[in-house]
């Protein structure tokens, strides 16, 4: 793409060919033209086009349950034979039968309980093998796709437009930040150090005479709901122009957004879709609800994903 | 500069004109010369080109103590009339007398403790606005120079060559994130996003039907000595392949650096020039011991100020 069409917003309206025509799509095309029309009253300069994109059901999928929860799951079941201890604990007892409602009886606690159990121990060079690994020999329990194909396509050319257009892009989500880096680059061109999320603490160490980081069995950051403003500022340093998430966890992030001086937006996915994808917002996994109320009365962007994307994920 | 000069090293060594030539010149030139090279077998993709700068004593001076210091202790004198309760306290007492050695006499227990009365209860934009003001009004005892005027010309210099050899420049110290934000983009042109710093925990609150995050009397995070590679682990997520330090705080960053596969740099600046700067290596501030030994033992590149840098600063 020639570079007069990088920073002007003019020329890449049709990378985002999975979008249907209607409101939804122009309300991005226009936000987009008025931040990067040079000498517009909306102008900004490119160093602060800043936009944040929530990962879990808002740009791959979430259902029947976190993807990330799926390999920690297999992790359970793997190392179960190194924990006897695990055998008399109902948490691990429903995993290893696969029981769901019996894990998310246990709540957000359960779910830390179980990232914590199963993150921790390896040096962040191992965590990161071992992810690599899992995605690629793993398959959806539905789809039986690779959990990296069930990438949102609107998505993929929305992060590639906002690019073409001189944002620079980041992931903020719940997700665990070196679970999420795994893929992130090449799934969706962004880079580790533009992807933040959850972590646990690490412990320096000498091993051998070089230096690892192991990782704990000690939650460090839980990056939902006002976790989210905190990391943007913590991580970014500035408050991005454009913020993007489908759940109630995304609400502070996107009221933190819409917040700031000058042309912002916002969207929220509405999983609309039960055929392509999934009909949900009041399930214990992206619920929607809140968030769906604000956007409304702040005339936020929602995408209905039945009526708005031709196309939900790029195996289609 | 032509894009042709922005990757292959070529044609960009006339950027270090501070540095005068030998040794240590030589081997930043021909450690980036190796890993720009296409196709040559030290090569490195641009995107893995991540190189850390600590800051204080790194890229502006320390002495005769930490700038943020002088800060946080001019906002103590602004704010004691606030804190009558602050009088019956040794550790203020001595700063309001400016008495350094009461002061420092707490070690890193009192600049924490400092750091977390002073930078507490605004919201981080009111933060940001006391830190520019105080930057724009502030001259350093010494040489009544802006603090921001005592950074290092050839680090600056360096900071840039990097840049124009396809590297991603970031900070990794343990000055205050948002305090070394306020100037690091105009002064070093490392945007926010690329520093990292010691922080403490915020508050997201509704004020007026805004969100603000407010700052908090506790510490988040220390970026010093282990916390360094911690850091870079969560912030960035990726190995640096070069490191700049100038301080037992940066060992386990170089060591973490040197530590990878394929070519890396470590580099110590030793403060050796009592006439333009300031000659120590065993100050509270910026103590090298450790670090020195192992540089000597490891090979890696030690800047002797005194006779490798042409000028010190970009005012002389």
């Amino acid at each position: 793409m020639p570079v007069s069409q990088q920073c002007d917003g003019t020329g890449t309206d049709d990378l985002l060919a999975s979008w249907n025509d209607g409101p939804t799509k122009k309300s991005i095309v226009d936000f987009v033209a008025r931040v990067t029309k040079a000498g517009g009253i909306d102008y900004v300069a490119p160093e602060e086009r800043i936009a944040t994109f929530d990962n879990d059901g808002t740009l791959w999928s979430e259902q029947p349950y976190y993807f990330q929860l799926s390999f920690a799951l297999d992790r359970v079941k793997a190392l179960a034979p190194q924990h006897p201890e695990w055998r008399s604990k109902e948490l691990f007892k429903s995993i290893l039968a696969r029981d769901l409602k019996g894990i998310f009886a246990g709540g957000e606690h359960a779910l830390v309980e179980i990232v914590a159990a199963t993150h921790s121990g390896l040096t962040t060079d191992e965590f990161e093998a071992e992810v690599h690994d899992w995605l690629a020999t793993t398959r959806h329990p539905k789809s039986n796709k690779l959990f990296t194909e069930m990438v949102f396509q609107p998505m993929l050319e929305l992060l590639a437009y906002l690019r073409a257009n001189g944002f620079k892009t980041f992931i903020v989500s719940g997700g665990g930040n070196e679970f999420m880096r795994a893929f992130a680059e090449i799934t969706y061109g962004v880079p580790p150090e533009q992807v933040i999320g959850s972590s646990v603490k690490v412990k320096f160490e000498m091993r051998n005479g070089k230096p690892v980081l192991i990782k704990l069995p000690e939650i460090d950051f839980i990056n939902d709901n006002v976790g989210k403003p905190a990391a943007i500022q913590k991580h970014i340093g500035r408050r991005p122009i454009a913020s993007f998430g489908n759940s109630d966890g995304d609400l502070e992030m996107l009221q933190w957004t819409s917040a700031g001086k000058g042309a912002r937006f916002a969207l929220l996915i509405h999983h609309t879709d039960a055929t392509r994808e999934w009909a949900y917002d009041n399930s214990p996994m992206g619920k929607l609800d809140k968030a769906l109320d604000e956007a409304n009365a702040k005339g936020w962007t929602i995408v209905d994903m039945a009526r708005d994307w031709r196309q939900v994920f790029p195996f289609e």
